[in-house]
């Protein structure tokens, strides 16, 4: 990125704030579906300021530009804002952030505009409280960046497909109908969704409007009669699709149209909808006194709960990913051996190269992360073309190569975080993969009651870390989408989440397992799998209630080579050969040659 | 207690909600200052009922009346409300409660009296949002009970003493600035204090106005300049505590002045007070538009934190504490073992007896439960003369005592529990025991991030029981006072509480670590140390942030006979050979005869 465009740029806007008499802009990253991937189009944040991380806000005024990210991005966010003339705010707990900052810096009387259409419910109402007090107007229905952004791209225009109906279990109709009945039970009259992987599950069908997730761009509006708008690019309908659409009860509209037919909505219609997941625009042709609810939505615990078709399937796909990722491990190694030259740009191009061979392999489910070393310390590091690392150790030293991927197959997506050692591991090395082990395992064998707030079992896994005085600092678990989002809820396993009711853990969920230890300017250790919460079979009910538990599907083996044996109990050892011996019986018979001596060696007993 | 004259104090009380055209009055289990332990003045819901249990709320209606009490009090209460037209009605999770009930049962236009002066704020908010929305009008301001209990108790006259000089590290005068600086911080102008442990902890003064906790009747209002007001029976104080008082900064008014005090406030104040703590009639006289600030009081916080001295105290209370349980489990094991006959009931008053004898003893710290067989699966129960048993057991069987009790020492107070077996105890009872003591020892050495908020950790002393698909339904610690309630807050490792920040565990924090299980009609088992927060000595701050520890101050064996060796873990045997081993060295020195013999044979490695 040309920094000199940066400052162009930020000009520009700095002269359209004089025009529209506008004290400051604040540029969030976002969409008016509130996607953790944007379009190109609604990346103006990125354009603005030129740092390509996936979270960062970004006010402008008079005389200061500052981007609040969180410490995942503080290095690389320095480097992307050098000469730019935007200051790096670093956004962390206890410390102010972009509306804090506003409220401190503003006078009565000021103007702030965000635009309306990457503005969640939510965080408007959080705006409006800090503003309100201090007597700043918020204006949420200008685009102001229209006319400075002349090269500004169009939206995606990708064909809608339909998931294979050999991988789902539910039709479009009954899907509906559920959604219609959790609508029942809270009384509504009418349900809107902008959220795309709601929408992608209702419909059963899937786009590539954005990266790594196979949504589409739409929003869905809901009646509790008969009729279900699905307001959407008309192009990317084929005729098949929108006769299957009509079938399932949809009727179809421009993308552009949902405002108006919210506008619709009388007084005596009772809207509900999920606040931190439809932008403050797209209800701006509401009328006054339109009820709202505003709760989750009903498709995001159904869609969350898999049915035991759909967790077969995520099975079979993770058996695919992981004879893919043997073929990986067992070639990269042989490589490294051989003496050649790898870099953690090879890594990411190497597991894709393996992936696509896989039967109804899709795309990456996220953007690879191979951090090598202090790389690894990073959690969300990304080796890009101007800076990467070779995987280079000296004469009788050692590294560590921590490599989170994952990818979207048709029948299930996968995410799954290996660490392995390059060269002479040290004892260090050892205690701390051993420690994170502790972790892992403490939870894959946990049993827990039905219905528990997800957070509130965070701390089964972090105690053999917290012995230790070791901690991370990202959640424990999320939620996996079943050929969807990588990460969705609305359970989430983190000490540091709320625990409303809606995070209770239910039998079908799949989440995250996935610890870890970070040495800044050293190295990186997380060891993640998949995990199907199951109901504990024998007994089935005691007399102190529900049990679930953990069942791994995520096969591939963890690095023995990095375990201090010494620092495991007992039952751990046993936890980590019986997995081990899971994934050798898994994986066997779908890998040969050099691949199959890896997954031999590597799943051992210890 | 005679149940005709439960039938005539409620025909009393219909007719005078008639004569008041009332629908209906709710008696809740309450004073002016929602302690635990009520005077007898306060204790209409017993009188009116005949429920002896400590939580329950009466509601009478002109054809109803109906007792809502949690599920511990199920058996109890369903045995003394039998015959006395009162409905037993369950309070459970999702079930509904009086005040759904009333929202259900009543109609527009009807009115609902509750005595404000033993209702909380907090309680008044939810009653107010479920009669709001139906029209039902709430009456706070009538004491209906006055007329027509007409041998209605007088309040308690129990003369104030000071808390022992040798056992107090911070003078009242230190307390209330530290009080004020907490004020500051929050811009409040002054502070209602109704709360009898805050009252005592800040006066450095200890009184016997209720059973159990070591506190005396009043409310103590703090503005922010240099007055601090307590209202108190005049009669209680001591002239020499009245100059010490005065000499603190604090000045006298009579206990029923406290209303005319608010009653001065004026638009211009800004009252801090805790809405749990407060009752609506203590500000029954205030005038509109004072600004409240609902948030925890200072001194709660302050109260818990305990200083290192203070600690230093706790430990030598406990050292007396365990040198007494000692001679009774010696003499008590003894008594049973010649054969003689021993009852529930004797249990309660050998502990009282050699606790009795324990220099700086006051009292016991709450009515001790021993239960044996199926009285302990109830995990509140209490022998009463009435009702009690003996613990018996035929030629070759054997049964579980679980014995639950405290003291109070002007050094400290302490709460314990053991079971003990009785005869010969089953393979059953110890896999039992032996899980509730993995899950005790789970806890106890657990290290944990300093500031966490204490619910978050209730999972790591579960997960041993939910392993075993086993729970309790009661929380898992509460803190404790010094030289105070055995009850206090803010912090409750409960993973059933929600997790404000107002939570956090801090260092010098003492709790109860009491995991138990109940299989009803069987036994009970609960294992109960006291700890306190202590930080990680080596090293003190890590890379990782700050982190806690428990340091056990509870010195007495855990009975050996019951633990199953082969379902610990090496790291849980080891920590119970050291937890005896430390108390073999606490308490060697401090008895002779039957009790060494007795200590010396239980704290034996296994």
């Amino acid at each position: 990125m040309n920094k000199q465009s940066i400052h162009d740029r930020i000009d520009n806007l700095r002269a359209a704030l004089v025009e529209q008499d506008l004290t400051a802009i604040i540029v969030p990253s976002a969409d008016p579906h509130l996607s953790e991937y944007l379009p190109e189009y609604w990346q103006a944040r990125l354009w603005l300021s030129g740092f390509t991380g996936s979270v960062g806000t970004l006010v402008v005024t008079a005389d200061f530009a500052g981007l609040w990210t969180d410490s995942r991005y503080w290095v690389h966010a320095a480097d992307q804002l050098e000469g730019t003339g935007i200051s790096l705010e670093k956004l962390a707990p206890g410390q102010p952030n972009h509306i804090d900052w506003l409220a401190e810096h503003l006078s009565e009387g000021d103007s702030v505009a965000v635009d309306g259409n990457v503005l969640s419910i939510a965080e408007q109402d959080k705006l409006l409280t800090a503003f309100d007090a201090n007597d700043i107007t918020l204006i949420t229905d200008r685009d102001v960046l229209t006319d400075i952004w002349t090269d500004r791209p169009t939206l995606p225009t990708a064909k809608l497909y339909v998931h294979d109906a050999q991988f789902v279990a539910q039709s479009a109709a009954s899907k509906l109908a559920a959604v219609r009945s959790g609508m029942r039970d809270a009384g509504a009259t009418h349900h809107l969704l902008s959220s795309l992987d709601d929408i992608a599950w209702l419909t059963n069908l899937r786009g590539a409007d954005v990266d790594y997730n196979p949504v589409f761009l739409a929003h869905l509006l809901i009646d509790i009669e008969d009729t279900a708008t699905l307001f959407i690019d008309n192009n990317k309908v084929s005729a098949e699709i929108e006769q299957s659409l009509t079938d399932s009860g949809f009727t179809l509209a421009d993308y552009e149209a949902v405002q108006d037919a919210l506008g619709a909505l009388t007084p005596e219609n009772l809207l509900l909808l999920d606040p931190s997941k439809i932008a403050v625009g797209t209800l701006s042709k509401m009328v006054d006194n339109v009820g709202f609810m505003e709760q989750m939505a009903p498709s995001s615990l159904l869609k969350s709960v898999k049915s035991d078709a759909d967790i077969d399937h995520v099975r079979e796909a993770m058996r695919q990913d992981g004879a893919a990722l043997c073929e990986f491990f067992a070639t990269f190694e042989q490589r490294l051996a051989n003496g050649e030259r790898l870099s953690e740009l090879d890594v990411d191009s190497m597991l894709i190269e393996v992936r696509s061979q896989q039967p109804n392999y899709v795309s990456p489910s996220f953007p690879t992360i191979a951090g090598f070393n202090d790389n690894g310390a990073l959690p969300h590091y990304r080796a890009t073309a101007e800076k990467f690392s070779y995987l280079d150790v000296s004469e009788g030293e050692g590294g560590l190569l921590l490599i989170d991927s994952g990818a979207q197959y048709q029948n299930g997506t996968t995410d799954i975080t290996r660490v392995v050692g390059i060269g002479q591991v040290s004892s260090e090395h050892k205690r701390d993969f051993s420690t994170v082990l502790k972790a892992h395992v403490a939870l894959a064998r946990a049993n827990f009651p039905d219905g528990i707030a997800s957070p509130l079992i965070d701390a089964i896994c972090r105690a053999p870390l917290w012995q230790a005085q070791m901690d991370y600092g990202h959640g424990t678990g999320h939620g996996v989408g079943y050929f969807l989002n990588v990460h969705e809820g609305p359970q989430v396993i983190a000490y540091s989440a709320s625990t409303p009711k809606e995070r209770a853990m239910k039998a079908g969920m799949i989440s995250s397992n996935e610890p870890g230890l970070y040495r800044e300017g050293k190295w990186g250790i997380r060891i993640e799998n998949l995990m199907v919460n199951m109901p504990v079979q024998q007994p089935t009910e005691t007399e102190f209630g529900n049990f679930l538990h953990f069942e791994t599907v995520t096969y591939c083996p963890i690095d023995t080579r990095l375990v201090d044996k010494s620092l495991l109990t007992a039952i751990e050892i046993d936890w980590l050969n019986n997995y081990h011996s899971q994934v050798y019986a898994e994986l066997n018979k779908r890998v040969s040659g050099v691949a199959l001596e890896w997954l031999t060696e590597r799943t051992k007993a210890i």
